[in-house]
């Protein structure tokens, strides 16, 4: 893991962190860690040694956590995409428990997919300064964020990685979730498979788009482009797709639909159809299960993934994270009947 | 209508409104605004009437509103109760697509239900300096939002009404809809008919339950002790709710669910039954009609919900809306198959 911090000085001015105590012991961050929150794993010598580096230094623990929980304004923002789409909902309350738990308000704002939106949403944000972001990018190029976080406001991405910055990045693993997905449809006899996906510069879209060629590729079969269909994920454009890949000499099987948006449009138009296909989406959508057939999914739990990247945010603002990272939660293939049908041919 | 101004004073320090043109050229409200904006309808003698005014008074049409356009932190808040009800999704939409038009950012928060979190957000909010505030209210008296009404916020109360303080208002017609949607089932032969919904102290469920016992009553059926069951909305308080009204000497042979939280966890105890068990939902809820049978519900207009309350805040915002106002928007009744299956005794 690399070792380079993100800034040189702490991000409240310079009070000393526990980086500072451990390079002042000659000890590991994770053992000030320990001595700290009075864990267990420490020999008594090394505890004084830490305590004396925590005295010498003047160290406090957990100082912007206090006062966050005293301030009134303390406060947090979070950055989405769309405010309608439901996948964020659980993300959203789950950054809010976290920051409620730490005494803090979560104020949200969209970008509308726009990076100009996000960037000015962003800014704004900060110069009301909130102490920290989490933030779903819609843009690929971050560097408009290096001067905040040097001013001390902690970042944290989260379901897309930062562009041309590094940050802490909390992420689902698109790639292997699609790729498992589409591999499920070749195991039930599946060989046109269809893939429909959101617009390909967005980092989810081409990761699972490229799960599916992945797994294509895995079972040797050769993808014909009319196999494939990225874009935005209107009703309109979702359906044109997926009745082309149904229609003309090489029709599709399977279809495995890019997201939540996606999965609900080719609900509908497969159960237009006389022969059956099979279906299996990514993201999980209330009522599935009571679909006729259930709707098979690759599930990300949303939920997790807004409180890993809050988390991370409140362990930068108290000093405890330093290093970013980037973490990639698995996701779960849940079969439902839909992606259990036979080839209809 | 009353015509008791909310305050003596633009919103805008003195300078001066529509109103005031009206009252010094001795026209309507109406009239001004045309000119102002150049519609037809308008004699020669009254415009000039009217510019006369504009000129002697310095008015000048939109000035908040262009001064939204140019700040760039101009900015409204939305107050929401739950960040993860899908029914927020499309009003959080429409409000963020009004305020984009006038050029204003918006930022969220959440009440999660508790009027205390209520009054920090919006407190929190006005301190960042928002220029209005779109609400949705957890708590019933907002006297404490009245300094900062005069000091210049603007303010809309949505889906719920405010408290012990006068202001503008936009409602859906949840006691209408509740009623419509009861009286259906009476009208398919229905009498044993249970309510499920949300805490009686939430005004949307108080309504909603008016409405069912005005239908009940209309029918001349009294309602059993057993058959109305109000409290949070998790699934487990709404399913043992669910179960015990299929049961016992008196089980009913229809429900109505007094919101989209409640009809998801309906749906899949109904789903369990081994008789057939009538249901309306208030709330649509997608892929509603890919179920089967399909759910009738009283569908609200969540985003026109959004889209009048936040105009309502940028007419305020540029000095056209003075008379804090109630709207109440219609319902809507559509029948899926649920709603329409018969008593099974």
């Amino acid at each position: 893991m690399p070792d380079t911090p993100r800034r040189s000085e702490s991000r409240y001015g310079n009070r000393p962190t526990m980086k500072d105590v451990a390079a002042r012991a000659g000890v590991g961050l994770k053992t000030v860690s320990r001595v700290v929150n009075g864990e267990q794993g420490v020999t008594p010598e090394t505890e004084r040694r830490v305590q004396e580096a925590i005295d010498a230094l003047g160290f406090r623990r957990n100082d912007s956590a206090r006062v966050l929980r005293k301030g009134r304004t303390a406060s947090i923002g979070l950055v989405l995409e769309d405010l309608a789409d439901p996948f964020y909902g659980p993300l959203s309350r789950s950054v809010e428990e976290v920051a409620r738990a730490h005494g803090a308000l979560l104020i949200n704002g969209s970008s509308a997919e726009d990076p100009d939106r996000e960037q000015e949403l962003v800014l704004a944000l900060c110069a009301r300064r909130v102490d920290g972001l989490v933030i779903i990018p819609a843009g690929d190029d971050h560097r408009y964020l290096e001067q905040e976080i040097r001013a001390g406001v902690a970042t944290v991405f989260v379901d897309r990685p930062a562009g041309k910055t590094d940050a802490d990045v909390v992420l689902s693993d698109n790639f292997g979730g699609a790729r498992d997905g589409v591999a499920h449809l070749i195991a039930h006899g599946h060989r046109r498979i269809g893939f429909i996906g959101d617009m390909p510069r967005i980092h989810t879209a081409a990761e699972r788009l490229r799960g599916y060629l992945a797994a294509m590729e895995d079972a040797g079969i050769p993808v014909e482009d009319s196999w494939t269909s990225l874009g935005v994920t209107d009703p309109l454009r979702v359906r044109r797709a997926a009745e082309d890949m149904l229609r003309g000499p090489s029709p599709v099987t399977a279809v495995f639909a890019g997201n939540n948006r996606v999965s609900v449009t080719v609900i509908r138009v497969l159960a237009e159809q006389t022969r059956r296909v099979a279906l299996v989406g990514f993201d999980d959508i209330e009522l599935a299960d009571l679909l006729h057939p259930g709707l098979t999914v690759v599930a990300q739990d949303a939920s997790v993934l807004g409180r890993t990247a809050a988390e991370r945010l409140f362990g930068q603002l108290d000093g405890s994270l330093i290093v970013p990272e980037r973490i990639e939660l698995p996701t779960r293939l849940i079969t439902r009947g839909s992606g259990e049908l036979p080839p209809a041919d």
